[in-house]
């Protein structure tokens, strides 16, 4: 028999209504043969009113009791969804991560998964069971509950997928699947009907927001097939695959734009070994996830050292950067709360050349500077002022003809 | 160091405001040089709406998935309880049932505790950390999660004050103690300072409503003093105690009403052994709790067997009772859904006479027909029509003289 991880997001089981469709695609899915595993989220806005409940109590509540309290938006979930599977007339049973043996670490709000315990899953399978797990949660190793942040349903799904050796994970959502760019700004912008996992992992982590990076990464590492839909038809949306041969006759793929960014950039750092690696040190340990980082050739002894954060943890982040700077006897810190990132993505720019001055030249043509240039293999970022930013993406989409079915 | 449980019901936790408040006596008890354990119930109507999301889905949810539901409305307060006690800076952790170990049978929505493992809030303690338990909850020895049933919580209070070999369980509420009858309905009714557990039991057991009778059983079982008092005031409350002698001079403590009862007699039953063994036994298999059963001696080879049950459970009831009489060759089935049960309680009644005399007089007096009577050792109850119901209460009552400061 087949085994099949579903996925429903939020907005995907928020009313019952929407919970029974769920449970009937998968009973659909059991019907047609597979052992089924469900994970669902908090219905809709569940998470933010849970989260408004602790600010009510707390300005900063203790992230292990925050993690206890919002754990149990997906718990409702799961109960609510077996009892539609029941009301359909097919066996099913919920589990919470504990209950699932969802091990992660204990960094509450940002858990890691280390394992997960398949063998009940496979005692309910051979109950003949539809086996619904909460996403989003896990627990330590002393029955802590954590949460795996945002995406972490995502993560649940496929981890899930990856132990039990699935066939396929369905990533069900409200959107038909993935873009080439975001369509609410790009009007042009054109469903893919596959991607390879690498450019998927930049476009999620570059904020295309359809799938979490650390997801889409458990897929490429543990080959599992995920494949993006949405919940509101029957439509295939997008698989997310492993790199096929003809995947690089198409140089660049799809183009995001990560809105919130702030820049900081400490000035004039003397340029000794270990210098980059204090600096980073430090940022971690203050709990803050650092996007990209440029720092260029140095000049008269010292360099300029940058990089970008979520513009949300700027203010965590000044007061940091300011000891640092003083300590490495560097100049100054230069920040900057109102940048964005414009980026395009493809596996075939390994092989293709131009990409990177073809997009240079659209965003010049149309007034928008350029603050800022990180690339990868597959990737090139532009950092550039908010105001521009949404311009920029749909100027970068038409100079690539992104929208245009002869770019498939 | 002496150790404090402390349970605050639903209402008690209502809003921020109120968990505040719960978190602050908490704290008082603590820098009062003890260890505390705070144990608390979902806020305000929370169980009624999740319980409401189950029904939009099923009408019969599945009794696993419901507890599993449910327990997320106090596993939400205790989070926010922690929190709290966060912000009045003391330290607290929050647990579920399965996190600290609380175990019971797997009979969902009426689960029995079987243990908790002391240990976890032990090693709490000795970080100086106030202890935050779910009420109502706990987990079969699959992890599954489980219901205590009506009154759960203070059930887990008085279990863990019993395995913690607590001074005292302090149970508050929205009233100021147990009073001599339910003062919604007798006006003149009196807050009693001190009760027996075994009077309590059986108030609890008739709906006097202030306690369960499952944690006054635990409280007399392990000789926990239990003390019902109110969320609202510092006043004391009522202490339930283990009986003392002067108790004996009082010779009714207290009247209680227990007011939707169904009754169902079955006709004619041959008298023959086992019988009564046969029905109660099919009752019991139907899921469905008797209240009180009443068989009178055998006229001409038969007899008429009468019980009580919740008039919520008679429906259930019906068909099974309609079973047996045609299995055992009874006459046939009458039920009533309209009964009430008015019942005077007191640990004096072993040594005084005249007592089930007076209260069958007032009744009388009052123009209220006794349907059905049974007595135990320290009470007497009768079976009335649910329209003389509250009169009846205030009436017994007065013949008592339980409002006034001589009957103490």
């Amino acid at each position: 028999m087949g085994i099949v991880v579903q996925k429903f997001g939020g907005t995907s089981v928020a009313t019952a209504d929407l919970i029974r469709r769920a449970a009937g695609r998968a009973v659909r899915a059991k019907e047609a043969g597979n052992h089924v595993v469900v994970v669902v989220s908090a219905q809709g806005k569940t998470t933010d009113e849970l989260i408004a409940l602790a600010h009510e109590i707390s300005e900063r509540p203790d992230p292990r009791e925050l993690d206890q309290l919002v754990s149990t938006g997906e718990q409702i979930s799961i109960a609510l969804t077996a009892m539609a599977i029941h009301a359909a007339g097919h066996g099913a049973i919920s589990f919470t991560a504990g209950q699932v043996g969802l091990i992660t670490d204990s960094v509450h709000t940002k858990a890691r998964i280390q394992g997960v315990d398949a063998q009940r899953i496979h005692d309910e399978f051979a109950k003949g069971n539809i086996v619904i797990v909460a996403g989003f949660q896990g627990v330590d190793a002393q029955q802590n509950v954590t949460t795996l942040g945002r995406g972490g349903s995502d993560t649940t799904a496929v981890a899930l997928a990856a132990v039990l050796r699935a066939d396929v994970c369905e990533i069900y959502t409200d959107v038909d699947g993935v873009f080439t760019a975001d369509p609410r700004i790009v009007p042009a912008a054109r469903k893919m009907d596959e991607i390879a996992c690498d450019e998927m992992l930049e476009l999620a982590s570059l904020g295309a927001g359809v799938m979490h990076s650390r997801a889409v990464e458990f897929g490429k590492k543990y080959d599992i097939p995920i494949h993006v839909r949405s919940s509101l038809t029957d439509a295939p949306g997008t698989m997310i695959l492993e790199e096929v041969t003809r995947m690089e006759a198409i140089t660049v793929r799809g183009a995001a734009l990560t809105k919130d960014l702030a820049k900081v950039t400490i000035r004039s750092v003397p340029d000794q070994p270990g210098v980059a690696a204090r600096i980073f040190h430090q940022i971690a340990a203050a709990g803050v996830a650092v996007d990209d980082i440029i720092q260029n050739v140095s000049r008269e002894g010292t360099t300029d050292v940058s990089f970008t954060v979520a513009a949300d943890d700027l203010p965590a982040l000044v007061e940091t950067a300011e000891g640092l700077a003083k300590k490495l006897g560097a100049q100054d810190v230069v920040t900057d709360d109102g940048v964005s990132k414009v980026s395009v993505v493809g596996v075939g720019m390994r092989t293709h050349t131009g990409v990177a001055e073809k997009m240079f030249k659209a965003l010049a043509d149309a007034g928008v500077n350029i603050q800022m240039i990180s690339t990868s293999e597959i990737k090139i970022s532009c950092i550039i002022d908010r105001a521009s930013a949404e311009k920029a993406l749909r100027v970068v989409h038409e100079a690539f003809d992104l929208g245009s079915e002869a770019s498939a």
